[in-house]
């Protein structure tokens, strides 16, 4: 991977607004495992400060994803302690290891997703918001014990549109509604489930704008919100708060109007008093008790 | 206004999810009139008992919309009240009636957003949901007043942009967010504005499903909600709860998938200690003090 397709691997995780954070985090990974074997340069030490200096771009492509800067770090990290003065030994090691993590990610995910199955159980009314990758791992896990979807529409891109075309192939009964509707199928659904892009120290939970919605009407009517993810996915208490991540307005699709502009901001903070749980490869953490 | 001519009226109230309450019941009291001005009928009597019969049909169309049963039900005991014996005089104090309720709406409409404009003062940003004529004759009253606008896209029918399009008429700086931005937004605005389909007489508010979830936000945030419309939308306490309008999920426009639904219910309730104020023709009430 010279440095123009690691220019255009860069471009790509910038502005694919389709993928979760795990996913992109995995991709990411991959990116760096093909900087290590086929990046230009003459010697190990030199091979380090190459990835080094990919790692950080990398991580800073995304602000809104903890588990880009989490599992990157990671990686740079083991790059950095590499013992071995052979560079094609160096390369292989470099890449061994992120393909390591990217297996450590999928693994995460799936046993996340497995306790979030044990904890919700058969026949049930599951509702969601966006397309994590980690809650559709829950609803193929559960696809044979009478679970039920009621899921947004997820403007802008119709990242439920996708979801609801997977769910139909494991023959899940599924409900589109728009983001407005939320709040009246929220007492409906049995828990609300969503992924998240990060999980902040304090609990709070990034993920796609209209999740606090969601989150504000299932406090309201008593409904129990639960976040599953990789818990790769926590900031440390010393990461910055991320910024919210602005997108183009012309996804949006609004006509030409003088003095109108649109915006579109990606994600949204859901507070922890919201959270009823939180759940991830270690298990089920339960929140305080509801009100 | 023959049958025919009638039926085709019936159709178009009800299909109309372009217009709020208070247009579609001026639009309704336009079609009684027309029916006083011409429908066939040989004497007083059976003429009275036509429009008797077509205000209840013309009331029902909408059930969420309460005004369109008090301004009808109001025409209609105008009409059976009517002394007159010859057929013409009758059917010009049937038309003329309809036409005063007509512009007793207008009215109430432009003193509702007279007593909001004069609330709210200057160079405010007030953030709406959905397409109120109300809200509209609001903005148009402050556009000289430096007033921003923060407005949702309003899916499925993107009302948000026909909203923005008038807006930039009056050169109103305008924002248009998706509605899962609402919790984002609300706190960048002085106070949230919303028209009714229908207050309930518990102070409740029907409005356009996604209401229920911004009035949730501006409460967690702290930003006033404001309910702007006339006094003929309130429901009195003997009147059944509103069966909330469900449209065709065509309109979702979802592709085709075994197994998936889509659910388009136009309307929800946000309940009253969600409200700030209620603004009619006759003032601004507040509500109870916020915690």
């Amino acid at each position: 991977m010279d440095k123009g397709q690691f220019r255009k691997a860069l471009k790509t995780l910038t502005e694919d607004h389709l993928h979760g954070a795990g996913e992109l985090t995995r991709m990411a990974l991959q990116f760096a495992a093909d900087s290590a074997l086929h990046a230009e340069c003459k010697d190990v030490d030199t091979l380090k400060a190459l990835l080094a200096s990919r790692a950080l771009e990398l991580s800073g492509c995304r602000a809104s994803m903890a588990p880009l800067a989490n599992l990157l770090r990671n990686w740079q990290q083991g790059v950095a302690a590499m013992q071995t003065e052979k560079l094609e030994d160096a390369r292989w090691q470099a890449a061994e290891l992120a393909m390591t993590l990217i297996q450590q990610s999928r693994n995460a995910m799936r046993e996340a997703a497995s306790h979030a199955r044990q904890h919700i159980g058969e026949s049930k009314t599951i509702i969601t918001h966006s397309l994590s990758s980690t809650v559709l791992e829950v609803f193929h896990q559960l696809k044979e014990s009478a679970v039920r979807a009621i899921i947004t529409e997820s403007r802008p891109l119709y990242l439920g549109h996708r979801l609801a075309k997977r769910l139909s192939e494991w023959a899940v009964p599924t409900t589109i509604i728009t983001e407005g509707q939320m709040g009246l199928f929220v007492r409906q659904a049995d828990l609300v489930l969503v992924g998240a892009d990060s999980l902040m120290a304090d609990g709070s939970v990034v993920n796609n704008a209209g999740t606090y919605l969601l989150a504000l009407a299932a406090h309201d009517q008593g409904t129990p919100f639960y976040v599953c993810c990789e818990s790769f996915k926590w900031r440390s208490a010393e990461m910055a708060d991320p910024e919210l991540e602005q997108m183009s307005p012309a996804e949006l699709g609004i006509p030409d109007y003088e003095h109108v502009t649109g915006a579109n901001i990606y994600f949204d903070r859901t507070p922890a008093w919201l959270v009823t749980g939180w759940i991830t490869e270690h298990g089920v953490s339960q929140g305080s008790v509801r009100d």
